[in-house]
């Protein structure tokens, strides 16, 4: 199997499974009973917490765990919006957030919010000058993605985190689900007030991700009850879920230090590649995120191209997976400028640190044969 | 080690950890993604949508999978709120639901909702008759607990239910965290539009949960973004998550046909002997959930009690793990109008199917030397 759709999910790392079987078995209790099990259990919950601050590289701040990457965007952006009302009710983020960011925002909406969605170029970068000029003096929340899922794209946020640092009362959100592990990103020095990390991106398991969240930070939690996640996040600890997350975050975060530029450099392959095949435009800009390629093959639909890939045991796919059933028109790349006959026949191959030079030469002489046979088809 | 502690977490079922390390090895594509690998997922997903479906004895209806009782909770009685405000705006529940329940009516106060908290008696029972005199034109959602967590108490959902039939456009929600594979409830006789069931309860993991739905009612996501659990809850789905918790609820109902005399012969057992002790006062209605004892032992704190069995590696707990790390009281007895120096020495037995009369024989007579012995410990 040749797998290329790691921005959908990942495998789970080598022994990730081991660490949620041991913790399951021996770290059964709730760690909220006030009995010795619980108080193993929750011993268990505060070291991880502090193994994540210290893979995430910052000094203080709170990890609240969660379910995911959907869950901490949402978290992060109606917690925010919700508690911080008062303050003005005026939010920012950019037309090429990932559904559970502009899904969020659009929810509030509904509850009389004025949401700005700022523009990209043509390459998918927004520019921290629009994001200036974006702001009012009722602005409370910014939210831009650290890596675009579909294309790749890598965003300024360092310059616009210069910006931010002008308005202290804006809350600055991060959705780093797709640039964990990946590219580099230093929360403090950017200014990052809310960061949305998810488990199943980094070979770790579906159902876990945290959000980090700058220890002054006020949210309006999703879950109310019984109080766990400093009063962030209510419901009974996924223990196993939260010891392989942070198992997963320490080994992608050393996978990174040891093989980024080897995967950077499989890239800059399939992309020069890719460019040299007659027909096929390649979306994704050459500077960045190191796994991420999007490209179309205008003519051709991306799902018929898939099927005949996946016949020959190859796994890619169009768009991200989290916009796969809406119709075929990739919203990220008409906010880019895209024409229709490109937004339309998108595909996207996305590599782990696993992936190798091997793998994208079966892969690309298979897409070469694939798109032949469909001409040939459709000339028949 | 005697594990009496059930309500606050159970231990997995054997091969509960199998299956889910089983489906995460196999399946650990994205449902979402449409080439073959997400299609097998996706079929995975839906043959355990019907496979709760039958296990739940209902024809049809949409089962959300969620992270568990608390998301199930927050996101039926929010959803359904935000989701028919326009219709209006009075809630109604009772004074001795679970902090997932309560917290989010009370969250739901400061958008402006109105609440009814109705009164239990003595013995934690609602009065099907004080939810009726509660109703008011502009009420919207009922929401009532099957089995009290703190002392067992099984409500009248049946009778609830008859009164809420002559209001169709009121949805009845009920937290069955506590009463799923221990108590019978039909929920299309008792016309239960929303149902929160959690995994971990019910010796399924941590992380995992479901509430089922009506099919006709709407609900306003917690968690917005790529359109999963048909447009109710956005999010990758936990797929060995989901597959291990359809295995553990087909499991408890086993496990319920076959010894759910048994275990309530325990409880009786249990109830005659605690209430054969003195100074120890039993709090649970002796007609009431077969796995949860309730009990106060006035004069004592009930944290020292709790670690003096811990010694004998016995578990117990006071109140629920939800609650206990708020003030000593118990606001569920305090509902029930029990005097202070009760509803501040609660203590609570929780069994499961695997609790033996002699692991509760071993309970009962260290409990009764742990008593003396701290008796005489504030004689000295």
């Amino acid at each position: 199997m040749i797998y290329l759709d790691n921005s959908a999910t990942t495998r789970p790392f080598p022994g990730i499974l081991d660490t949620f079987r041991q913790t399951a078995d021996r770290y059964f209790a709730n760690p909220s009973s006030i009995h010795p099990l619980g108080g193993e259990a929750e011993r268990l919950l505060g070291a991880s917490r502090e193994r994540v601050l210290t893979a995430l590289g910052v000094r203080e701040g709170s990890i609240i765990f969660t379910s995911g990457g959907t869950e901490s965007n949402n978290l992060a952006i109606k917690g925010a919006a919700f508690m911080h009302q008062s303050r003005g009710n005026h939010l920012i983020t950019t037309k090429i957030e990932h559904p559970s960011v502009i899904e969020a925002f659009e929810s509030l909406e509904s509850f009389g919010f004025d949401v700005t969605y700022v523009d990209v170029d043509a390459r998918g970068h927004v520019n921290p000058e629009a994001i200036r000029e974006a702001i009012r003096e009722d602005t409370i929340l910014v939210s831009v993605m650290s890596v675009n899922n579909e294309i790749g794209s890598i965003q300024p946020l360092k310059e616009i985190g210069d910006v931010l640092r002008f308005y202290p009362k804006i809350y600055f959100h991060v959705d780093h689900v797709q640039g964990q592990g990946k590219i580099d990103l230093s929360l403090e020095k950017t200014g990052v007030d809310l960061c949305s990390i998810s488990g199943h991106k980094i070979h770790g398991l579906k159902g876990t991700g945290m959000l980090y969240k700058k220890k002054h930070v006020r949210l309006f939690p999703l879950n109310h009850g019984g109080g766990q996640e400093q009063g962030n996040r209510a419901g009974t600890e996924n223990l196993p879920g939260i010891v392989s997350f942070t198992k997963a975050l320490r080994m992608i975060e050393e996978e990174k230090m040891e093989k980024k530029t080897e995967l950077r450099g499989l890239r800059d392959y399939l992309y020069e590649s890719l460019e040299g095949i007659d027909g096929i435009i390649v979306n994704s800009p050459i500077h960045a995120a190191p796994h991420i390629i999007n490209f179309s093959m205008p003519g051709y639909k991306p799902e018929v191209v898939i099927h005949a890939l996946a016949k020959r045991d190859i796994y890619i796919s169009t768009k991200s997976a989290c916009a796969s059933k809406e119709p075929d028109k990739s919203a990220v790349l008409e906010a880019c400028g895209a024409k229709d006959e490109v937004s339309t026949s998108a595909l996207r191959v996305s590599l782990s640190y696993q992936s190798t030079k091997e793998e994208l030469d079966i892969f690309l002489s298979s897409l070469i044969e694939v798109k032949n046979s469909l001409v040939q088809t459709s000339e028949v």
